[in-house]
């Protein structure tokens, strides 16, 4: 097919004319390709779509909305003003969010943005390819939202004691566009033996102390944070995460402060100083946190550093298992389709057919500490 | 005068067809008015003259050009990379930079955007009017560049035991757009009794040790930092910082993260980690300053969220001393004109006809502040 054709076919799935659409085609709208299969990415909102969105070029197009983004609360007790009576209280993972369709016989795994990750679809489809094929059968149009965590891809390593190296949790499910109750995805989870992320309670929206007792209990556990959900999605959801998890994510970032490092330092500063007001942190608390917070800022960096003037290379290490040759190289092809900048290396092949890679996204802090290491000067005023 | 004329006045000054300028007109080139006179900012590096450029457009056009912005040394030792033989080491100054020119008659101070700013001229006259002026009968092509300091101005407030409330030193002279050698500043200085900053060694470029122990001082005594300077400005002068200075400024952004925070964070944390790297901090070490620099992020955000939730104003305050009625009612206008969003009173006046003023910038944190307490919601994702 050739770019007009796809256009043409991408306009009439969704019901916008050729010339609108084709003025934003390697722009806002992306075409991709995954295998034999053309689909388009919305990169942002656009025509009355969401960012996120991928439309799926067979036979018969289909539109995967994009997953709607969260609403954060600085305070947990703005929860009271924002729901209706009862709130599911569900554990927020650190992962990354995927939707999943089925599609022409066959699974796909999207990603927030609407990229395909071939990466991701070999793994799940090796995981859930039967049941996520029934569950289809019964729920026809319903797309699968949910976190892959674990420590084996190339986007966020986190470990779970309840995911094995790769994992999928669902939290959500959506018909077109919109959040379907809660119970559509218990239902499906339940019934095809797929995971679900886990309802830690359901409270009276006015139960500010339960729901801090449940934060407090996640802080000490070390884990990521809650999403706040209407049971039937009358509301938008809304998502809190734990101190414990915005001075790790500076961390991570800190260990390359001109690309993560950057992003996340404001964000999750913000995020602690809504909590030191909330829990009116006493002096002592202050400087538990402020010390925390510091250390996260300065050690990783610094140590960045070191390893650059030591002849280091300055790049994220991820650890990838393909369950075979052909998807390791659509993931090569995906990776620098997308132009991402890396470097790979196989390190096993397993008796089961397995290939176990070592993928190196290569930083920008590479670049500048060793322009600064070479000159003395300063990348900033 | 109408614009016409101004453009016209303008286009011959500079040599630059009146076409090519008057696009800029509004955006890259301000029109302003200080009293009577006209004069044009040029507020970037524009058509071969540089950022913060004026151009005074009284019957003899006279540009003042913009003065340099000074490399920042991330390594205390990328200094013998840079200099070629001797190095000036002076002390830099916290306050801000102001260039002084006598122009038809009177004196006019510009900051460094390339304003006239009407209360530094009302203050700098009074204080310095003659001795300013005979200077220029010597030198008449020469420009003071310098640094006002102290407790009152609407820009840097810093306490210094050296200067009064207000007071100015120079650290530069120019002709044209060149920095001069930096006798000709002893000299003027000397002669006029005008204060210079303090020049606190002159060393060889390898004398890396050497540099170090002064700017270990400067830690101690709580200063900014220093200066390094060819003694002729044969190549660019260098500047450094100290570590109290950059968690102090982050200390003093962070009362408005949503306003100077922001911007500070980055850039001074980056100096920590070429500060940790190079004076290789052991853990202890590291300990304290994480300490410190976790403190000055949260402390004075989590104040001005208290203080917001109490009903209190965010604004920064500074306290203003106007020689007369009419410097005060100029400098009003002038706010007005570029746009500044503040409050004032006027708390004194003094038998001298010296006005007292207390001026109240407003900040986006108040804004940003009260819809967060109002909504529970994160300003953030």
């Amino acid at each position: 097919m050739d770019e007009n054709e796809l256009i043409n076919n991408l306009s009439k799935a969704l019901g916008i004319e050729y010339e609108k659409l084709s003025k934003h085609i390697g722009r806002s709208i992306r075409l991709m390709k995954y295998g034999e299969l053309n689909y388009a990415v919305l990169r942002r909102d656009l025509l009355g779509y969401r960012e996120g969105t991928t439309i799926l070029l067979g036979d018969e197009p289909l539109i995967v909305h994009g997953y709607p983004s969260i609403q954060r609360l600085a305070f947990i007790e703005g929860v009271s003003k924002h729901m209706i009576d009862n709130v599911v209280v569900e554990e927020k993972m650190n992962g990354y969010n995927v939707r999943i369709v089925y599609y022409m016989g066959n699974i796909y795994a999207i990603t927030r943005g609407g990229y395909i990750c071939p990466y991701t679809t070999a793994r799940i489809r090796k995981l859930y390819f039967k049941n996520i094929k029934l569950a289809h059968q019964e729920y026809p149009d319903i797309v699968l939202v949910g976190e892959v965590v674990g420590t084996e891809n190339p986007y966020v390593v986190y470990d779970y004691p309840e995911a094995r190296g790769f994992d999928y949790f669902i939290f959500d499910t959506m018909k077109k566009d919109k959040l379907q109750p809660l119970k559509i995805r218990d239902e499906i989870a339940e019934k095809y033996s797929l995971k679900a992320v886990r309802v830690l309670d359901i409270i009276d929206k006015k139960d500010i102390d339960g729901l801090k007792s449940i934060i407090d209990r996640l802080e000490k556990e070390r884990r990521e944070g809650v999403v706040l959900k209407d049971p039937y999605h009358r509301v938008p959801p809304l998502k809190y995460t734990t101190i414990y998890i915005n001075i790790r994510d500076i961390w991570e970032g800190m260990r390359h402060p001109f690309d993560e490092g950057r992003g996340y330092l404001f964000s999750r500063i913000v995020r602690l100083i809504a909590q030191g007001y909330e829990y009116d942190w006493n002096n002592a608390e202050l400087d538990r946190i402020a010390l925390k917070l510091g250390r996260a800022i300065l050690e990783p960096a610094i140590n960045s550093l070191r390893k650059r003037a030591n002849g280091e290379i300055i790049a994220s290490k991820y650890t990838l298992v393909f369950p075979s040759e052909d998807d390791l190289s659509k993931y090569i092809e995906y990776a620098e389709s997308i132009g991402m900048d890396f470097i790979f290396r196989v390190v096993e092949k397993r008796e089961d057919g397995c290939i176990v890679v070592e993928l190196f996204k290569m930083k920008e802090t590479h670049n500048i500490y060793t322009k600064m290491l070479k000159t003395g000067y300063s990348p900033l005023d």
